[in-house]
């Protein structure tokens, strides 16, 4: 199958490379991704009117749109954020809508839980309202309608999925607001301190990596006529505070893992955090085949085995 | 005051002219709009880029932004539809958003119930998701979007108020696929012979073109804190089954004239009205002080009194 990933550089965009082998895959980013042999790597800016048109030479059957500014930099250069979240993903559209000799691709889009914003009720069901407060959930929320728009006129089959804060992230921190959630884990578990901005009460919504990469291959494989017009499905993922977050790693790795968090309260980040989701009723996805994580525990487990190569027991 | 009202032409911006007497009000749309003296009629694109810039010369403190393609014609031209819904909002938008010098209008946006989409609950709540079945739909959600993202930035204090149906639209037909709720009634009352295109037990949410622009007189000087960061509001109206109609016609005007309406289904027509809400739970807009008409009688009476010059009884 002929598969294009864009935002192929990014976190998710690297996992799930090695998912497509034997298929022939274009992997775009703004930066060169790292690829395996067989795959083609392209740089470009999305946002930039034609290049679209570019990408879908080879007609790809399966497109892969991963790429996004983060929330903090969207909500720190508002052109930026529009122009590469807004304007490169309708670009894209557009370039696959005016092709038009029967070309329908599957595009599988990670929107976010930042489409939401608060107050909430306990558990966010699936006909829940979009009321972001930030810009980046702003730009996901209007992907996720022309997403739906573009599919209803035929022009591709699309599905739209929004991720649970991915934890833990590998790698150096990005400047999504929600990266200390990652941070607390990651740099402990490196024999590094880590600052955590947020009270211990603060409750989130996460998946690992390993579960993201699995919802985008089933969004990918999934029968459409299942979605009807509803093509935008909230992931299911792990409801945790920071707290619980804290006893898992302390569970895992023991206490002097745990003691390297030093909480330095930010009240820049606690603002934004108050008005993110914390908790999921996803039924419509996991009815249709989408699986979470069972603990963060074993999100912990995940990332040392992915990360640093290590069974971790039991 | 100075007040910018775009659309001016329509239905909705010639209702409300009047009612901004003593003001100093440009009338801008890309037809030029009927204005009474003192009003400075305006004629261009608002989809060309630097049109926007050029309307808000003299810093209008409010602007009412009404213009937009209908539903029918959103849908039979998609190129069109997004150009002027999607495109002339934003760049409105971002105009007011680039003079920048603390300039900070109130903005009142007309969206539509069309940002909902079959199937429904038996009452639209105010946090119900919006799912558009058609472009037009999809424009305003979005626009709806972007009107939040803007005002918690503090680009302008906006307000969006879906509208509901506006039953009984004066003059002639446009290109909504919504006018048989009007003509069914107007046609009859003027003498004439209308075409009902689907059953009588459709049931749809009305309001009259004096509600609606009481509902965006209100809009114009509603405290806008009290909106919180939620900045779009779906307007109460009068939910009746077509059936429902034809006998308030009856009662109001007899059955000579209820006689007049001919039953003719329209499968492309049927199948839209299919996907549009039926019903509202408004209680955000009511608890604002938005008001509705009483029922579809007072609709039917007010459009004899607003149109055929005539009070009608009671």
């Amino acid at each position: 199958m002929k598969i294009l990933v864009i935002g192929a550089a990014g976190m998710i965009g690297q996992k799930l490379l090695p998912h497509l082998k034997g298929n022939a895959v274009v992997a775009h980013d703004v930066v060169a991704p790292q690829v395996l042999p067989g795959v083609k790597a392209v740089v470009s800016d999305l946002s930039v009117p034609g290049e679209a048109e570019k990408l879908l030479y080879h007609r790809p059957e399966l497109i892969f749109h991963l790429a996004a500014i983060v929330s903090g930099e969207a909500e720190a250069d508002f052109d930026k954020g529009y122009r590469i979240n807004l304007d490169g993903t309708r670009l894209l559209f557009d370039a696959i809508r005016r092709i038009g000799d029967g070309y329908r691709p599957r595009v599988v889009f990670t929107s976010s839980i930042a489409v939401f914003g608060a107050p909430f009720p306990p558990a966010i069901g699936d006909d829940f309202f979009h009321t972001p407060l930030t810009s980046y959930g702003t730009q996901k929320a209007i992907g996720e309608l022309l997403l739906s728009d573009y599919s209803r006129r035929g022009f591709f089959d699309g599905i739209g999925i929004r991720l649970p804060t991915i934890c833990v992230r590998p790698g150096k921190p990005n400047r999504a607001a929600s990266g200390f959630f990652s941070g607390i884990i990651r740099e402990p578990l490196a024999g590094q301190e880590a600052i955590l901005p947020v009270e211990e009460g603060v409750r989130h919504w996460h998946a690992s990596p390993r579960a993201a990469v699995g919802f985008l291959i089933h969004a990918s494989k999934i029968n459409s006529e299942l979605l009807g017009a509803r093509r935008n499905l909230s992931m299911p993922g792990v409801s945790v505070t920071v707290g619980e977050q804290i006893a898992a790693l302390r569970k895992v790795a023991g206490d002097k893992v745990a003691a390297l968090i030093r909480h330095k309260p930010d009240p820049v980040i606690m603002k934004i955090v108050e008005g993110w989701p914390r908790n999921f009723d996803p039924r419509r996805a996991l009815e249709l085949g989408f699986r979470a994580d069972d603990s963060f525990e074993q999100i912990i487990r995940i990332h040392i085995e992915d990360e640093h190569g290590v069974r971790s027991s039991p």
